[in-house]
């Protein structure tokens, strides 16, 4: 039997979604409440490997397991043996062809900026600080040079596994409500560090360091050298993924706000 | 020469505003911040003593010193020393009869709760959770029985050290948006718990454990005992200071919200 399930989480307690020796990570403290309750080995796999340090609010899981638990067990059986910094939302029956990463049409995540003179307080670790007045118009003139199908090279990690670094970004806007700005995208999928790796340029503009043409400039060079810094982890949010409605999950929650 | 300083702080983080033996207070950290771009002894006095747990959007202090130094030197001075999880927001000069405490006309505290099935994760102690469904239009009713000149024993913790009871609650109200509600409360003063001990009694009303009359009893009963439970301090934020406008303090940041 497969179980889709939606995962909320803290990213600064973890390092990251992926099993690693000798770390904490979400991936191992899901396996180890799902195994618990299941009274057998489970694995889970995710739809986005968020890096260490990246929250979500919407993560999607599978798992399979043979054993048989009400859906309100799954659910409150595994938040009792998860640590705090992680929970699950919602567990649901999927179909055995329904993968939480191959499924997924689409990622959203949001990057979180309180742009302001002093650094964050109650909200260190969960947002990022900018002190450089960022404008918002300058951003949206230079997100709309990225939005498209386009290959991201500029734009993902030298880590980064994929085979092919062609992505459909269908969304990027920006907004600011008082001191708080935020960067929300959509994808297909994303590259690793790609939001952050777009976030920095897109920082840099709003800055005032570089003009709107220089992200088309740094995309259209393919070359990671030329792009701006990697924005911080702390900012990132995974808020929604997406799957045909024939699987018929349960909608994501709003995505995190704090203003 | 007297200064204002508005602090904004994690409540978590800290054992509470006022200085004690042997725990980290918000004062402590701040006095030996100030102290030490003063170079001499400076004491720290806050409009609110807020309790361990409880959060600062904009809490006012003032101190005195003798040292010379720019308004930016105190603020990036100060904050440069102080620890992660307090900032301060401002500092400006104010006349000697200023008095942060005694000065302050008016106080708004605003508590949040995260109101669904599952407990929160990277919100955790920044809000309370409460899993039972609350119903706002309950807590209304409950809360016009509240508001106005009252003694307010029945919701002041016993170590409480104020003459009166008496207070003028001026505001209380409650919104919710998603799965968050908020209750804002604004009074000339409070007393020691007052704002957890409204809370307490709202939320057995909007879940449904009492009517919205019970709060004009408690009220009345002048009985701490008839009280409800004394609400969590991770929920509540003290989200602005009011002062006469001679003082032109600035305005308080609009306060926290996460939805």
């Amino acid at each position: 039997m497969r179980f889709a399930a939606c995962l909320e989480y803290d990213g600064s307690r973890f390092c990251g979604w992926q099993k690693q020796a000798n770390t904490i990570t979400v991936q191992e403290a899901v396996e180890r409440a799902l195994s618990r309750i299941a009274d057998e080995p489970v694995t889970a796999l995710a739809a986005g490997r968020t890096d260490s340090g990246v929250h979500a609010g919407a993560q999607v899981i599978h798992f399979d397991t043979h054993s048989k638990r009400s859906l309100h067990s799954w659910l409150r059986g595994a938040n009792s043996q998860l640590p705090e910094g992680v929970a699950l939302q919602w567990v649901v029956p999927v179909p055995g062809h329904f993968h939480a990463r191959f499924s997924a049409t689409g990622r959203c995540y949001r990057y979180v900026i309180l742009n302001r003179a002093v650094r964050p307080t109650y909200l260190a670790g969960r947002v990022v600080w900018d002190y450089r007045p960022l404008d918002t118009r300058r951003i949206r003139r230079a997100a709309r040079y990225l939005i498209g199908r386009h290959d991201f090279s500029a734009f993902r990690a030298s880590s980064c596994q994929s085979a092919s670094a062609v992505r459909e970004l269908r969304t990027l806007t920006v907004h600011r409500r008082g001191q708080w700005v935020w960067i929300d995208a959509q994808a297909n999928a994303f590259l690793h560090h790609m939001v952050r790796n777009l976030v920095g340029v897109l920082c840099a503009v709003g800055a005032g360091e570089a003009d709107p043409p220089w992200a088309r400039e740094v995309l259209e060079s393919r070359d990671r050298r030329r792009g701006g810094v990697t924005a911080p982890a702390e900012g990132l949010y995974l808020t929604r993924v997406d799957y045909a409605a024939e699987f018929s999950l349960p909608p994501a929650p709003p995505p995190c706000r704090y203003w």
